[in-house]
């Protein structure tokens, strides 16, 4: 049975999980403890369980998980185990360069369309894709049934950009460009912003380093 | 007086909190309301408000935020009044685009290095650096007082290249490579996995399109 009210938290954490049980088949294993598991990704064994409960019914106590079954329904709940097609706007180095990344074909998301408005760069060809025209964007949707859009433009062309993806009938949106955008409820959005990551790190270097500051002071008193 | 032990929910969420406040700092606004910021960001007034909590005293009731105040509080804790110095390891497609990511720099995130092993690599020029050998990462480090080393390698490289990270006394890693990582305690790292974002969505679009059959058949009997 599944559940509709995951916590956000826990859908976080699903494929962190399932990177880690893909790695674990990969090494011809077949069965998995939770404590195993959890100290490869990084959480409590109590945490793995509560998340993967939320999912239904995997492991046996005393035993543990069974990786290939696990991994299936993983993937499963992720929506991976259909294809996913995927249109790409905005063919600058951030846009070519998911072309190339190898960690979505593996896991069913195809990017089967890469756009741009820039007339030099309509027509070129990055990987295996010819960039096309944005005003063809209709079309292309229409005939390569894109799920999800990938925004890599400016933070200016950003929302609208995203408007003409929602008009095209897309339902999700992955933006990478460093601007918030609106959209409607019901349609589905997440925002990757490179910087982000780099000052959660940051907000943590700092407090370790405040941290030496302090020692080292109550080493002199 | 700050806290230190702040949520890494809230943590995650300081970094969007200051982003929508630059933007609104572009546009002239000296003062914002709690409701006002927290609907730029995505999040419930209340969650803002507490998450602020964590941080200091800030708002005043019934007025709002002073923008630049909250602005640089936040910048100040993610530790972005100072400069931090960033090695790239991996001169591929992603590493190359970082280098020419916007985002980083207004940041103060300084990108003062890109190293490779491919001898067809170093000594060229990207942006307006030259890919350097990795034979050469611990006097690249000293000599460039590199804090975060960013890992954009292939999968089966980046467990060896955070050991010798480390080993060259870095003492944080963004790691980019779709492999975990292990480092010891008091090391800072993230993990950015582009495909887990997308899985992330990929779970809701599922979800959605569930919910439509689901309706679908309602509609039917």
């Amino acid at each position: 049975m599944e559940r509709t009210n995951v916590p956000n938290a826990t859908i976080n954490r699903i494929p962190l999980y399932l990177r880690s049980l893909q790695e674990i088949k990969d090494r011809n294993r077949q069965i998995i403890s939770s404590h195993e598991l959890a100290e490869l990704v990084g959480v409590q064994p109590a945490q793995l369980r509560k998340d993967l409960s939320y999912l239904g019914e995997f492991g046996t106590r005393g035993v543990g998980y069974e990786v290939e079954h696990l991994e299936f329904q993983l993937a499963r709940r992720l929506g991976l185990t259909r294809e996913w097609s995927i249109a790409v706007i905005g063919a600058g180095r951030i846009g070519s360069a998911l072309l190339y990344y190898k960690g979505f074909k593996e896991r069913n998301l195809a990017i089967r369309a890469i756009l741009d408005i820039d007339e030099k760069k309509i027509g070129k060809k990055v990987g295996s894709l010819i960039i096309q025209d944005m005003r063809d964007l209709e079309r292309v949707v229409r005939e390569e049934n894109i799920d999800v859009g990938i925004i890599t433009t400016p933070a200016a062309s950003a929302q609208g950009v995203a408007d003409q993806l929602l008009k095209a009938g897309v339902k999700a949106i992955l933006n990478f460009a460093p601007a918030s955008i609106n959209v409607p409820e019901g349609v589905v959005l997440r925002h990757v912003d490179l910087a982000v990551e780099l000052q959660i790190l940051t907000f943590f270097l700092r407090r370790h380093s405040l941290m030496e500051e302090k020692m080292d002071e109550e080493e002199v008193y």
